[in-house]
């Protein structure tokens, strides 16, 4: 198998320029040669599994993609934690990160088959199971977690201790919680979403191997099928109770909603008692709970218990207070004997932003299954995820709030959580967490 | 939550009927009466994470589909235990199956919301998940494992154990399996396949549901990308290796050689040992294997390695003898000092008929990634499925050949596998085992 070759004497031949070529639909660069025999080892047809997706979002720019960009359809996230390294080799494993991501983001390959010296003999820099693929509208997402600042045992392993931002506190337990240890938690976090899962999990493979030494995959997961629009124009998609899921989501268009729940401002660091967190400002922060449903007892409730509890109605999604999906809750309207329509511990009422100080959050959830347990139930639920400007006024108080009193938590059980700042996207050819490590 | 309700006194209203005209464009079918509110329940539009597939396959058919059909991208797969019940109370569950599975294959949900006389108070006959989503191409294909003829301790609990094909025996041991208990076997098995995964884990949420008490889920599996084409239309997908997948799989269009070896014949009961097995023309043999990559072990090897491993080159997929991806493989061919161009213990050369008396398996494998272990590695492989006419003479001589000699050994690991019997399409409102409990 080492027998020298004429190939791997030939210039370092960069699958992205060619993939450029491939996607514009050249076909027939890089012919290699092996054993002798000319092969077109380079060619690449437009990949079988390829879905009619062809939106591309960039990677640099003021704010990180994956946040209010349009849902995709598909998740692979992965918690990691980071390894003896030096504050040098944290910078460099983050830029050869953000690197690899805009490469991935645009429809690229991760650099080179092989380095220039050895082309053939040296494993391929990129794992190949995208290439053909278009960027499916894929986005690279990248959040720090309270861990990376100060470690479990306190300290300071990067010189970044001073610099948490007060925002990124520990969540709090919550009534009912049952965290699982192996889904909670992680010094650094990728969020890969994207049309295609084979887009999705190629980014999340590869990144993984180019952290090889320096951070591994502490926790992971994979999500079938979006439970929130983050846009207008997205249709509202159904979590595994069966019901619309996100009706009242933050969406993108609606500008000063974002600008006000989304994204930290600088002036959020004046407020700060941790350090000085200007660093973030057009970050966010992101909370995961990986949330457990038991969808077999659901499934034995009646129509008018699922319904109740939700204060929806399930086919069309309407508040029971009337209208049709996006009509507005009327949470003070009764019925016979004086009774809310909408219950006091049903689920609409208790996430609403009117019962919560008017605070909002950016949903981007994904339906899961992973396999199922020994009683043959399926290991189904939600794996939640939000961005928000600070956890502490807006996750936190919303989800205490449900954990005490939503009717719904009969059916549901906490098992993962995360909490991670997102900084802002990086500038043209830069990485992200260039603001923090400047 | 049990108050008495006017919809409670409504007529039992279809939801198939109303998603039929739903589908069709109609809106604002099913005006339900809750807490003295009209709300607008069953109003459907076309929900949002709807892949943009009109397939429909016909469940009702001389063969199950899901077998020559073309490969779908997304698959949830389940092998289920049978309790103790009857043989009347198996053929009902074969019933209740069989009439479900037409249901969601036409893009319809299973049943009514509740039953005629309580259809508010009663759970919903679907769960909902798929509400206004299309077929997206859902086939349900039915299996049974040899333990369905013969339990463990020997027992002829249906009365069929002289009806078990020859065809249908266990599996022998090959070397090197790490088989997991809770990977294999059934009694058995659901392969539900669609371009959408939310309608294929609907399937099989529904199905898992409607055997409640009867038959409960021994494992399941998620695919989230194909790794075979099934008819020349569709272009070649790759498998976590990063290569193309299935080239020299059998089309549908090869229908010559689907007649020979994919579908069991009338004929091949003559020769079988074990009983009369006509009631099996028309239908096939599945295999499923659960194989673990150690993917990060491949990504670490040498591009020169890894195309020698497989046989074929990692962009093209053309085999190492020359040409592209579609040429034939000379194994024959020499290069320098007369060593054979396709190596004597790559993949290519132990798989391909030329080198199995000429035997082929229709191949529908799935790309998997079920999270990671405790090292960080991601818990990824392929699920393989094969159709074939009998195991005896196709999976089990090519996969002992594979597992004694193949060079990809080195990265796979077996962990899970199950042969079950799927048998003919059921005739138009009938059941799948039909030609078996007649």
């Amino acid at each position: 198998m080492s027998e020298p070759d004429p190939a791997q004497a030939a210039p370092g031949i960069s699958r992205r320029g060619l993939l450029g070529l491939a996607g514009a639909g050249a076909l027939g660069a890089g012919i290699g040669v092996a054993g002798g025999i000319a092969v077109d080892r380079f060619a690449l047809p437009p990949a079988a599994s390829a879905v009619a997706s062809a939106a591309v979002y960039p990677f640099f720019g003021a704010h990180q993609s994956g946040i209010v960009t349009p849902a995709q359809d598909r998740l692979h996230f992965a918690s990691f934690d980071v390894g003896d390294i030096t504050r040098d080799e944290l910078v460099e494993l983050l830029q050869d990160w953000s690197a690899a991501a805009a490469l991935m983001t645009a429809g690229d390959p991760v650099g080179v088959y092989g380095a220039v010296s050895g082309p053939y003999d040296a494993p391929p820099d990129d794992t190949g199971e995208a290439l053909g693929l278009p960027a499916a509208g894929l986005t690279i997402t990248i959040g720090f977690g309270p861990t990376l600042f100060t470690s479990a045992d306190g300290a300071d392993r990067f010189g970044i201790a001073g610099r948490r931002p007060a925002a990124l506190a520990d969540l709090p337990h919550f009534p009912a919680d049952a965290l699982v240890e192996t889904f909670t938690g992680g010094d650094l976090c990728i969020q890969a979403c994207s049309d295609d899962p084979q887009v999705a999990v190629h980014a999340i493979r590869n990144l993984s191997r180019i952290a090889f030494g320096r951070a591994s995959i502490r926790w992971s997961q994979l999500g079938f099928g979006r439970t929130s629009s983050t846009t207008t124009a997205q249709l509202t998609p159904r979590n595994l109770f069966g019901f619309k899921d996100g009706t009242a989501n933050i969406k993108a268009e609606e500008t000063a909603v974002v600008d006000e729940q989304v994204w930290a401002a600088a002036s959020d660091a004046a407020a700060d008692a941790l350090g000085d967190a200007a660093w973030m400002a057009g970050g966010s922060y992101l909370v995961a709970r990986k949330i457990r449903m038991t969808i077999e007892t659901w499934d034995r409730t009646s129509l008018r218990e699922q319904e109740a509890i939700v204060g929806r109605t399930k086919g069309e999604g309407a508040p029971f207070s009337g209208g049709t999906e996006f009509s507005e809750p009327d949470f003070a309207a009764t019925g016979r004997g004086g009774a809310p329509l909408i219950a006091t511990d049903a689920h609409v009422r208790l996430a609403h932003p009117d019962q919560n100080a008017g605070t909002k959050m950016l949903r981007r959830g994904y339906n899961f299954v992973d396999g199922n347990d020994d009683l043959g139930r399926l290991n189904a639920g939600l794996f939640f995820i939000c961005y928000q400007r600070d956890p502490r006024t807006q996750f936190v108080p919303i989800q205490m709030n449900l954990a005490k009193n939503d009717a719904m938590n009969e059916y549901l059980r906490h098992v993962g959580s995360g909490v991670f700042a997102v900084p802002p996207g990086a500038s043209e050819g830069g990485f992200v967490g260039e603001t923090l490590f400047a």
